[in-house]
């Protein structure tokens, strides 16, 4: 009989078609994907029994390009991400890596997670608020969670990539909500609505709702684990994602096109986060 | 009782979701929305009695962003307008005319067709291809119509927009598959399969198969009648055709990061229009 041993699969996915990462009856979730697949190729043979977990749980909308699942199976790291990956829809494993029998995926060094903000917004002044979230605070007002609400955060970072201001935002872990609470507050604070001193306000712990920007523009960029992953090539993967690519971006130019023909002036309609508590 | 006068509008459509634009049964067409909508909000009783055209037929896949349908009604313009968009789902109306009693938008000065090419290729080399279909020619290998295959385009261009080489071609009338097969001809010389010899060749009659290219990069962008069309504000139509443009801006920003986390070489997977006839 062979030995189960740990292994750790770093998996991208496509967030508008999960209800969420975590498992729940009924609904199609990221982590439901992968048990179900896991258990169709025979690497495990159910959740419980493999010690199955994964690095961080994302909201429904949120999409990862690297996020981490681990699990024990007796399957070789080639086999099982052949395997995995001939079944799985709208998640890919891109790496593998086989891990100490105590490891736990949620123990992360680092996780970085972008969120797209848009365009039109001064990226300077984009930066001066996120820097106010670095280092060691009470993020109270920025999740529902109730305890335990200090987090650090590494670096908090406002970039111009495209058509996006990019929020990037690095840290060991976070709560439930938090980046799209510190999103939606870069925001406001760009948009003239609210003022450093009101953000200074809130990390000091005085009550301050920001609002809950949406999913969608969320992406888990990575998590950190300090441990070595084996890339291992999957050309369904490759052309599965280059596919997307592909289609998203005629899709955007067809888009702007019609926009244009219309002459619709796109900064009238941007759509903001909405601005009350729905999390 | 009110007369009905002939009136034209200016439709923009998602091709994704329909299967062309000619009415058929069973399935989900422009024109079939189209009267289905007409028919709906009381502007006219069947297609057959309000003499409703189209002025371009379009493929599966393929979208628009002026195409225009005439119809006889007793609306006013502007009762129209609004009631049509306030129904129709993926076909937007954003210009309106009453025009002559003997209107027929298939009778056009220009229709002005773009399709996206991928943005790899050599515009200069699509450029120098694009040319050789100015003109005057007998496009009877450009096409699967049988007869009366002559045909004057006014311009052929391609030019660079963002992420593809797009090629513009204009011309008064247009046979059946004839864009996407100048398309797939026009990449095939970029791509050095062809010469340029082939394409004089087959426009001068000689049998050659340059292929079609697939229908979702092309779009209807102008049908111009030398009329002149109302526009008339509909929030409807700006704030759907805003929120399609942000939603593919993001999905296209979400892929990119994925693809580029996953160092995937995008150039390996680009996809090549299908080489056999298939329409």
């Amino acid at each position: 009989m062979t030995v189960a041993v740990r292994h750790a699969l770093k998996i991208a996915y496509d967030g508008t078609k999960f209800s969420g990462s975590q498992r729940q009856p009924e609904v199609r979730t990221v982590d439901g994907e992968c048990i179900f697949v896991l258990r169709k190729i025979g690497a495990i043979r159910d959740a419980k029994d493999s010690r199955y977990q994964s690095a961080s749980r994302t909201d429904a909308g949120v999409s990862a390009a690297g996020n981490v699942i681990a699990f024990d199976s007796a399957m070789t790291n080639r086999a099982l991400l052949g395997a995995f990956n001939s079944r799985a829809r709208d998640v890919w494993a891109w790496r593998v890596a086989s891990v100490p029998d105590d490891f736990n995926p949620r123990r992360a060094k680092q996780r970085w997670y972008r969120y797209h903000l848009p365009g039109r917004l001064d990226v300077e002044r984009a930066g001066t608020a996120a820097r106010l979230f670095e280092g060691r605070h009470d993020f109270r007002w920025f999740t529902r969670a109730k305890m335990d609400t200090i987090r650090i955060l590494d670096s908090v970072q406002a970039i111009r990539r495209s058509d996006f201001i990019c929020l990037d935002v690095k840290g060991q872990s976070f709560l439930w909500g938090m980046v799209r609470r510190i999103a939606s507050c870069v925001e406001s604070y760009c948009l003239g609505e609210i003022t450093l001193d009101d953000i200074e306000r809130a990390l000091a712990g005085e009550k301050q709702d920001f609002g809950l920007a949406p999913p969608q523009p969320l992406v888990l960029v990575e998590v950190e684990h300090g441990i070595e992953f084996e890339r291992m090539y999957s050309g369904k993967v490759e052309e599965e994602i280059s596919s997307r690519l592909d289609v998203s971006r005629l899709d955007f130019a067809r888009w702007s096109l019609i926009a244009s023909a219309l002459d619709i002036d796109e900064t009238k309609f941007v759509a903001r986060p909405p601005k009350h508590d729905n999390d």
